[in-house]
Protein backbone atom coordinates (compact mmCIF):
# COMPACT_ATOMS: atom_id res chain seq x y z
CA UNK A 1 0.00 0.00 0.00
CA UNK A 2 1.41 3.13 -1.24
CA UNK A 3 -0.08 6.39 0.21
CA UNK A 4 0.69 9.74 -2.04
CA UNK A 5 -0.34 13.05 -1.22
CA UNK A 6 0.09 15.77 -3.52
CA UNK A 7 -0.49 19.61 -2.69
CA UNK A 8 -1.21 21.92 -5.27
CA UNK A 9 -0.56 25.86 -5.12
CA UNK A 10 -2.84 27.46 -8.17
CA UNK A 11 -1.81 30.39 -9.83
CA UNK A 12 -4.56 33.11 -7.86
CA UNK A 13 -8.07 33.04 -8.86
CA UNK A 14 -8.15 29.46 -10.35
CA UNK A 15 -9.27 27.10 -7.60
CA UNK A 16 -12.48 27.11 -8.87
CA UNK A 17 -10.97 26.01 -12.19
CA UNK A 18 -8.80 23.68 -10.87
CA UNK A 19 -11.62 21.95 -8.64
CA UNK A 20 -13.96 21.47 -11.45
CA UNK A 21 -11.13 19.41 -13.05
CA UNK A 22 -9.99 17.41 -10.03
CA UNK A 23 -13.80 16.63 -9.91
CA UNK A 24 -13.36 15.00 -14.04
CA UNK A 25 -10.33 13.54 -12.65
CA UNK A 26 -11.61 11.64 -9.49
CA UNK A 27 -14.88 10.47 -11.04
CA UNK A 28 -12.60 9.04 -14.14
CA UNK A 29 -9.82 7.47 -11.49
CA UNK A 30 -12.98 5.78 -9.89
CA UNK A 31 -14.27 4.59 -12.71
CA UNK A 32 -11.16 2.68 -14.32
CA UNK A 33 -8.64 2.31 -11.79
CA UNK A 34 -9.20 -0.99 -9.29
CA UNK A 35 -5.61 -0.44 -8.45
CA UNK A 36 -6.02 2.84 -6.75
CA UNK A 37 -7.79 2.57 -3.66
CA UNK A 38 -8.71 5.93 -2.56
CA UNK A 39 -8.53 9.02 -4.41
CA UNK A 40 -9.83 12.43 -2.20
CA UNK A 41 -9.72 15.90 -3.81
CA UNK A 42 -9.67 18.27 -1.11
CA UNK A 43 -10.07 22.26 -1.09
CA UNK A 44 -8.39 24.14 1.55
CA UNK A 45 -11.12 26.05 4.20
CA UNK A 46 -7.85 29.16 4.69
CA UNK A 47 -7.00 29.62 1.35
CA UNK A 48 -9.18 28.09 -1.84
CA UNK A 49 -6.81 27.99 -4.17
CA UNK A 50 -4.68 25.27 -2.39
CA UNK A 51 -5.42 21.69 -2.85
CA UNK A 52 -4.71 18.71 -1.20
CA UNK A 53 -4.86 15.13 -2.78
CA UNK A 54 -4.90 12.20 -0.39
CA UNK A 55 -4.33 8.56 -2.33
CA UNK A 56 -3.94 5.35 -2.07
CA UNK A 57 -2.35 2.87 -4.67
CA UNK A 58 -2.14 -1.40 -3.87
CA UNK A 59 1.13 -1.49 -5.83
CA UNK A 60 3.82 0.49 -7.28
CA UNK A 61 2.42 -0.97 -10.23
CA UNK A 62 -1.03 0.76 -10.10
CA UNK A 63 0.48 4.20 -9.43
CA UNK A 64 3.15 3.80 -12.49
CA UNK A 65 -0.42 2.62 -14.48
CA UNK A 66 -2.53 5.84 -12.94
CA UNK A 67 0.32 8.16 -14.78
CA UNK A 68 0.42 6.52 -17.69
CA UNK A 69 -3.66 6.92 -17.89
CA UNK A 70 -5.23 9.13 -20.58
CA UNK A 71 -7.04 11.21 -17.99
CA UNK A 72 -3.68 11.60 -15.85
CA UNK A 73 -2.61 12.94 -19.04
CA UNK A 74 -5.07 15.11 -20.39
CA UNK A 75 -6.35 16.46 -17.39
CA UNK A 76 -3.76 16.22 -14.80
CA UNK A 77 -0.69 17.34 -17.15
CA UNK A 78 -2.69 19.04 -19.98
CA UNK A 79 -5.38 20.95 -18.03
CA UNK A 80 -4.33 21.43 -14.07
CA UNK A 81 -0.72 21.29 -13.87
CA UNK A 82 -0.58 25.03 -16.28
CA UNK A 83 -2.63 26.40 -13.53
CA UNK A 84 -0.69 25.94 -11.18
CA UNK A 85 2.24 27.63 -9.54
CA UNK A 86 3.48 25.37 -7.08
CA UNK A 87 3.19 21.18 -6.82
CA UNK A 88 4.67 18.73 -4.23
CA UNK A 89 4.10 15.03 -3.97
CA UNK A 90 5.05 12.88 -0.85
CA UNK A 91 5.02 9.22 -0.58
CA UNK A 92 3.97 7.84 2.95
CA UNK A 93 3.04 3.98 3.79
CA UNK A 94 -0.05 3.79 6.30
CA UNK A 95 0.55 2.47 9.77
CA UNK A 96 -3.25 2.39 10.87
CA UNK B 1 -17.52 17.29 6.43
CA UNK B 2 -14.37 18.64 7.75
CA UNK B 3 -11.38 17.18 6.87
CA UNK B 4 -7.99 17.92 8.94
CA UNK B 5 -4.57 17.28 7.42
CA UNK B 6 -2.08 16.70 10.21
CA UNK B 7 1.88 16.93 10.16
CA UNK B 8 4.10 15.55 12.80
CA UNK B 9 7.75 16.09 12.31
CA UNK B 10 9.37 13.87 15.64
CA UNK B 11 12.53 14.99 17.29
CA UNK B 12 15.60 12.90 15.47
CA UNK B 13 15.03 8.85 16.13
CA UNK B 14 11.59 8.85 17.67
CA UNK B 15 9.24 8.14 14.69
CA UNK B 16 9.27 4.32 16.14
CA UNK B 17 8.13 5.48 19.64
CA UNK B 18 5.66 8.00 17.96
CA UNK B 19 4.28 5.25 15.55
CA UNK B 20 3.79 3.33 18.56
CA UNK B 21 1.91 5.50 20.61
CA UNK B 22 -0.63 7.07 16.98
CA UNK B 23 -1.46 3.07 16.61
CA UNK B 24 -2.83 2.61 19.95
CA UNK B 25 -4.40 6.48 19.22
CA UNK B 26 -5.87 5.20 15.81
CA UNK B 27 -7.71 1.77 17.56
CA UNK B 28 -9.56 3.80 20.48
CA UNK B 29 -10.81 6.51 17.61
CA UNK B 30 -12.56 3.95 16.09
CA UNK B 31 -13.71 2.37 18.64
CA UNK B 32 -15.11 5.61 20.30
CA UNK B 33 -15.79 8.35 17.97
CA UNK B 34 -18.32 7.49 15.84
CA UNK B 35 -18.38 11.30 14.22
CA UNK B 36 -14.31 10.40 13.06
CA UNK B 37 -15.00 9.20 9.63
CA UNK B 38 -11.22 8.48 8.61
CA UNK B 39 -8.79 8.35 10.82
CA UNK B 40 -5.29 7.49 8.53
CA UNK B 41 -1.70 7.84 10.40
CA UNK B 42 0.90 7.57 7.20
CA UNK B 43 4.94 7.57 8.04
CA UNK B 44 6.90 9.17 5.31
CA UNK B 45 8.42 6.90 2.93
CA UNK B 46 11.65 9.50 2.68
CA UNK B 47 11.79 10.74 6.03
CA UNK B 48 11.12 7.77 9.53
CA UNK B 49 10.60 10.86 11.53
CA UNK B 50 7.97 12.70 9.41
CA UNK B 51 3.75 11.86 9.96
CA UNK B 52 0.76 12.65 8.49
CA UNK B 53 -2.48 12.08 9.44
CA UNK B 54 -5.57 12.56 7.39
CA UNK B 55 -8.97 12.11 9.42
CA UNK B 56 -12.52 12.98 8.40
CA UNK B 57 -14.97 14.61 10.52
CA UNK B 58 -18.85 14.59 10.36
CA UNK B 59 -18.88 17.65 12.14
CA UNK B 60 -17.30 20.49 13.46
CA UNK B 61 -18.70 19.32 16.98
CA UNK B 62 -17.31 15.78 16.27
CA UNK B 63 -13.86 17.29 15.48
CA UNK B 64 -14.43 19.49 18.87
CA UNK B 65 -15.37 16.10 20.87
CA UNK B 66 -12.76 14.44 19.42
CA UNK B 67 -10.15 16.98 21.31
CA UNK B 68 -11.71 16.46 24.19
CA UNK B 69 -11.51 12.48 24.09
CA UNK B 70 -9.16 11.09 26.87
CA UNK B 71 -7.46 9.30 24.31
CA UNK B 72 -6.36 12.34 22.73
CA UNK B 73 -5.14 14.50 25.79
CA UNK B 74 -3.52 11.66 27.54
CA UNK B 75 -1.91 10.22 23.83
CA UNK B 76 -1.76 13.03 21.42
CA UNK B 77 -0.97 16.04 23.81
CA UNK B 78 0.59 13.85 26.73
CA UNK B 79 2.88 11.08 24.87
CA UNK B 80 3.19 12.24 21.48
CA UNK B 81 3.47 16.26 21.50
CA UNK B 82 6.52 15.88 23.35
CA UNK B 83 8.35 13.71 21.44
CA UNK B 84 7.66 16.69 18.37
CA UNK B 85 10.08 19.35 16.71
CA UNK B 86 6.92 20.41 14.80
CA UNK B 87 3.40 20.00 14.11
CA UNK B 88 1.05 21.38 11.55
CA UNK B 89 -2.52 21.42 10.71
CA UNK B 90 -4.72 22.41 7.94
CA UNK B 91 -8.42 22.22 7.21
CA UNK B 92 -10.11 21.02 4.11
CA UNK B 93 -13.10 20.56 2.48
CA UNK B 94 -13.79 17.24 0.53
CA UNK B 95 -14.43 18.20 -3.09
CA UNK B 96 -15.31 14.76 -4.25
Amino acid sequence: MIVLVARYVCKPGLGDAVEEALSRMAALVRRNEPGCLLYHCCRSQENPDVFLLYEQYATHAALAAHRDTPHFQKIIEGEIVPMLEKREREFYSLIS
